[in-house]
């Protein structure tokens, strides 16, 4: 049984890590934090858990977490992370941090989008926490940056096509379309639900904060350096994430090799269930749980292939994506309470 | 482990009878049927369910579900439930009919609002599935006929005041809400996106036909013959009831008695949860889960009470209740496979 | 041509009062004033607005009200008005006020449900603007109190009833259902997209400020003092309001009475259309429009009616009514600027 | 004053015509078929147009058609609009089809996108009814094929970078979204709301039928054959498309040459309305109204322009643009009858 806490446990992402490690047969969650309702009994703030959770939001304090848990979810901001997180570390906890503070390889790319990094030092030791591309490095992490919701729909869309190759990077397009939750909890104009409804919009067009975490990854997986053209826009749903992806099939590629390289990519991938070619995924279809379903086609007449991915943004997004480097970093199976099906209708 | 059957899975109701079964520990979905799709796996027809459903709908077959099942779940229109569930008593087998066509102690009732009844020397066996009110007698029945959603709704919300006697049984009014999965799965311009979203509207108002139903239990309950109005409406969600119910009270009853009331009635209910007197639950807190959750209100300048009650239409309001009915039929715990935490946001 | 001005126009009534009469073929806006957005161009902060209105919000000065308007709208939060109006008839202008400030006939009931009242002398002078009860008194009042949106459609609902004493006015029972844009433009949890998408709920059980602006024009109708049980709910769509109102017939009422004295109460109402006995309206069929459209079902078995109404809550539960009461005021036909079709789908 | 006719009004884009119609003073709408409600009263199948129209569903007969109108809107399926239009023609009548019938130029590429094309001779002389397009070809035209929903969105965004060559036609890509109103008013599983709320997708990838009616406009542009990749999506709205455009830039294309083409291309378009650089619309800003709102962004890191245009589907994407055609076709002002302000919230 691993005992793990959650700081930060009033948001959407602390909500649904609460959900999620309320019915995990091997976790056992000891702690909730948050400075705003501290003091406060969960199943009051959020009737929803009467029965599920009896635990009272607490004060951060690092010595109380390192005394109840093994493992700590950090559901904080950006920057909020980074004065926690080194304190966790320090009293040996693992840490699988929510926020973008632990996500690049480079300072430099960090600082240049979001703000000063108070502990670079950590960043070599830090392991992007999307499994099927660092599967056995999470095993053996002790601080996993848990990847964004944009990134994971789009990276997961894209990295069988880079790893062999098959694409031009330079051609890359990612128009993704995320529901409201995505924008967290906080009451705002731009979440009231009036202005939302009904509506449809694109929204930081060309500079939306998780590009470079988008192209540190797809870089990689090149192994060049790659710049993508990512449009984000708000769809009128609670849940969901849909990314459609653009690009150009390299001279000779034929679209059985399109497929070939999907299959192969996900052979062993427990949360990646492959529609098939022409076959095309709703975002109903994962809706609570940490699956990415995926899609493409390959149009001969303009030589482009077109990939469709759909994630659930608070699940596979954040919180569930969080549990399951919990249950690599501990030794438990990767699916271990993640394995109820999707909510439909 | 329970070895269970669903004759009409291609529903609603069907689906989430799977979504439900397919998660619980001790129970085993081994045969799903459908006129209309059988030959067709069910994760082509619902790719939700890739990787948690491997079966295939098949013809009702009498003696094949005899043979792959203990219990079945007829989830059947009305009058389709009729011709089936003799046969399955015949062959031993227990059933929980989803149906309207097992709820009635009188079949003269059930004529007046559906149709003829086929096997009406079935129904003195048949036990309301409610367990709230019958859960002794569900233990030992072969044949539960599952309550429909508005009555499950309004009987919780009624029952702790009726069997107190405090309020005037006369005086009766229930006006429900319900979200679009309570009309089913069937295409039709009453459920078009278009024609839904963004409206509401009452329906079958003085005449909808869980009106005998409501009153069979109610009258059951005070022990005399009650006329309830009742007026359902249409809520532009997916999932969900909300049923507020009114009444007067008698002359020298208080608050506390009817606090006392909720509070002594449901003592020992695991799935009802009582938000107290003047608070009053959401439908959201409820989604997905079997729950009912209560709040009320006492109006000393009318003499009124005001009941509050929600519930998941498909998951209390049909498919989760039925588990729980196979549940106590079985010798299982109550809250077997039905102890995830509600779906939120 | 009549001049107007809104004071106040920043928020959800304030935008649907710039709607109406940016087509309203006899009335000129000349200003507008938000003291948070004084400087701002409406088509910028509104970028629907661009080619209707050039107006830019300023600072609201009475003094330059009333040298640019002959009538101003106050669309101002509950006691911001009162500061503001009596400067305004002072000035000679004519208001029609769309707040609770000057509905109530009596500063006692006002100040139990809301605040000290600052200027009870006028209440006398200002007139309820519901066309349908006192068309002749609006035509000459300088000062109209705009009709809350749940009290428009209950009173509405009744008042046919009630002025012929068809029911037993202690039995009224109103169960209300509003979109979200009835809680305003202002930015809280309450109306964040995620918190209110996909659930509904009851609010203000028992004690919302709109009672007693009910009782008030209810007690008149009848000739006796009413008290009414009235539970408002938030339904997850954004225009739209249904009122489900529930009483006990008088001895020897039948439905042809019932029938008659809609028909004869709302013979010369062109805003009120019927659907007549047993046909009900959807809120969708108001949509953008400042119709009433009525429905309603005489029940034997419990000798009760059931009348439905519908509005749109900004339109006709606001500024529709708000420029209908100015169109009575100016001399204007009734209709003018507000005969363009409901929006649908 | 014009005599008009609608030729199948019982659909959406009927509905939407005689929504505008009956609001249009120039206007007369003298006639509607359609074939499945012929003798039905509209305000019966239609409540909202209660007092608005009185007319009464007819059989669709060409002589009646012709004694009654002076020009007709065929609302009718693609195909059966072949069957009428030329007896409309033979009877003088001027023509606006909303079908796509009538909007290819060669025969072909409609045949081998829908089906065989029972009147090629036509085609010569029918004006594809993009007003910003053909303005003055539609003023003199007698048989106008109203444009697609989806082609007047990515059409409108891309032709001022086409016409003055800044982009490399072959890299367009348009990531279409649509709300469900698009679909049509026919009952199927694919508009059930409990389908289609809460979940996002992607269809008809790679072969929506949409495709060579932009691709006919575009190159004819661009003076060249162009192929362009088009995605269209599935919003849970009713109404609204919004269309995110992207191309490479030329060599040497600034970002103030990209501004300038689209204020000059536009210079004397009252329906488009340019948010400029860097903002962009949301399709809740058009609602109910014939603009189409357009931004844009050069991405200097990737070369790209990225367009983002919306409209209201049902206006300015079928029937809105079909009442400008007539108004053009008439000798009418562009915008009469279509001057309201847009619907929000």
């Amino acid at each position: 049984m691993v005992r793990v806490a959650i700081a930060g446990a009033s948001g959407y992402t602390g909500f649904e890590l609460i959900r999620i490690l309320s019915q995990h047969p091997q976790a056992e969650l000891n702690m909730i934090t948050s400075r705003g309702q501290a003091g406060q009994r969960l199943d009051a703030f959020y009737p929803a858990f009467r029965g599920h959770c009896s635990l009272t939001f607490e004060y951060p304090d690092p010595d109380k977490l390192a005394s109840e848990a093994d493992l700590v979810f950090t559901a904080l901001p950006h920057q909020a992370a980074m004065d926690l997180v080194p304190e966790l570390l320090k009293r040996n906890l693992k840490v699988v941090d929510l926020s973008a503070d632990y996500r690049f390889r480079d300072a430099g790319v960090y600082e240049s989008w979001y703000q000063k990094h108070k502990t670079p030092e950590l960043l070599p030791g830090a392991i992007y926490g999307l499994p099927e591309l660092y599967r056995e490095h999470i095993k053996t992490a002790r601080l996993v940056g848990n990847p964004g919701c944009y990134p994971t729909s789009i990276i997961l869309a894209t990295a069988p096509l880079l790893s062999k190759a098959l694409i031009d990077p330079g051609t890359l397009i990612a128009d993704s379309k995320s529901g409201v939750s995505g924008a967290g909890r906080g009451a705002s104009l731009g979440v009231h639900f009036c202005e939302v409804n009904e509506g449809f919009k694109a929204y930081k067009v060309g500079e939306h904060r998780h590009t470079p975490e988008i192209e540190q990854e797809l870089s990689f997986l090149a192994g060049q350096k790659i710049n993508i053209t990512f449009t984000p826009h708000l769809v009128p749903m609670t849940r969901g994430i849909l990314s459609t992806v653009y690009s150009s099939l390299q001279d000779g590629v034929t679209p059985a090799m399109v497929d070939e390289a999907f299959h192969s990519f996900y052979a062993n991938a427990p949360f990646v269930r492959l529609c098939g070619s022409k076959a095309f995924p709703d975002t109903l279809q994962v809706r609570g749980s940490n699956y990415c379903d995926l899609g493409w086609r390959v149009d001969e007449r303009t030589r482009r292939v077109v990939v469709v991915s759909v994630i659930d943004n608070l699940t596979r997004g954040a919180s569930g994506q969080a549990v399951c480097n919990m249950n690599l970093m501990s030794g438990l199976p990767e699916e271990s309470g993640l394995d109820t099906a999707p909510w439909q209708p």
